[in-house]
């Protein structure tokens, strides 16, 4: 049994992590069974709903593994405006880590994948809003949340695109005006 | 010589309309035969660079289809927050009306794709750089343009997720202090 678990996890993360870089469609589930280490035909044993379910639970697993990580950041500055440049420099060290392959853990599946799937937009849609619910802990209002989380997506879209890390420092930048506080 | 050149450009706006719903790697190049009324074997006639090329040529029509846009709405209101706010709202109408399918004319294909094509980054960059300058022309400044198209991308891969306008307003309302001036 434990054997058994760790083999399903470690296929789920495996996709996370080739749905961030590449998307829904561009990856395979032999990639995802290759790249995991589990046998051939495992996949529908593990996951009977097939490559939808394992999107959905990949997409899942990003956006509880993102969440935990803007949490801690979060409680470990109490400046609002600090504290997200924090969370953007996180995410920027995740970019140079991966020659930008790795931008937002599931903004390509969003794109790629949920307009044509119900399950998979309803499990990017609660990512969303749980990230939107800890920024809203912080800023104290859900429309500021929004408008926050749109930057930082916008800005990991654009670092992707130009390969460099300008546009997460422009917006870290100007939170401050963003929050209707002086940044410092 | 004008029909082989309709049939051409009608290649390259089809394929603009898929990548920008589905992104690169779903959307097959029978697909776009078929939806362009194109005959079989025409493509690499046409593209003799194949699918990449005409992912190439979609991006940059979709580009400056959208660079138009901007600039003409942004011509006819002084007001920058005004003027992008209004910007929003014409975007927010073509995600209406396609059902949350067309948000950012390339946002799905540089996500899924130019990870893995310099050319397709390429030609993503030199769109997101030709918007920012548009963006820029009226609100004065190099990076606040960066933070203004930033939030504007967030704003439509939430809304497309969320299958609603409400992320586009919340980002049009804050456009003003974003700027650093009252809110009109």
């Amino acid at each position: 049994m434990p054997r058994r678990t760790d083999t399903r996890q470690r296929m789920v993360r495996t996709a996370a992590e080739l749905f961030r870089a590449q998307g829904y469609h561009a990856t395979g589930l032999n990639q995802v069974l290759s790249e995991g280490g589990a046998p051939k035909g495992s996949l529908y044993f593990h996951f009977p709903g097939g490559k939808e379910q394992l999107a959905v639970e990949a997409v899942g697993l990003a956006g509880s593994d993102l969440r935990d990580a803007l949490t801690a950041v979060l409680a470990a500055e109490p400046d609002p405006a600090k504290a997200l440049s924090q969370a953007l420099e996180l995410l920027g060290r995740q970019l140079l880590a991966s020659d930008f392959r790795s931008g937002c853990p599931i903004a390509t599946v969003a794109l790629d994948a949920a307009a044509d799937s119900e399950p998979i937009r309803v499990a990017c849609e609660e990512v969303y809003t749980s990230w939107q619910a800890v920024i809203a802990g912080h800023v104290g209002d859900e429309d500021l949340a929004t408008v926050v989380l749109a930057a930082i997506e916008g800005a990991l879209l654009l670092a992707r695109t130009r390969r460099s890390l300008d546009p997460l420092h422009a917006v870290g930048a100007r939170l401050g005006a963003l929050l209707g506080r002086p940044t410092t």
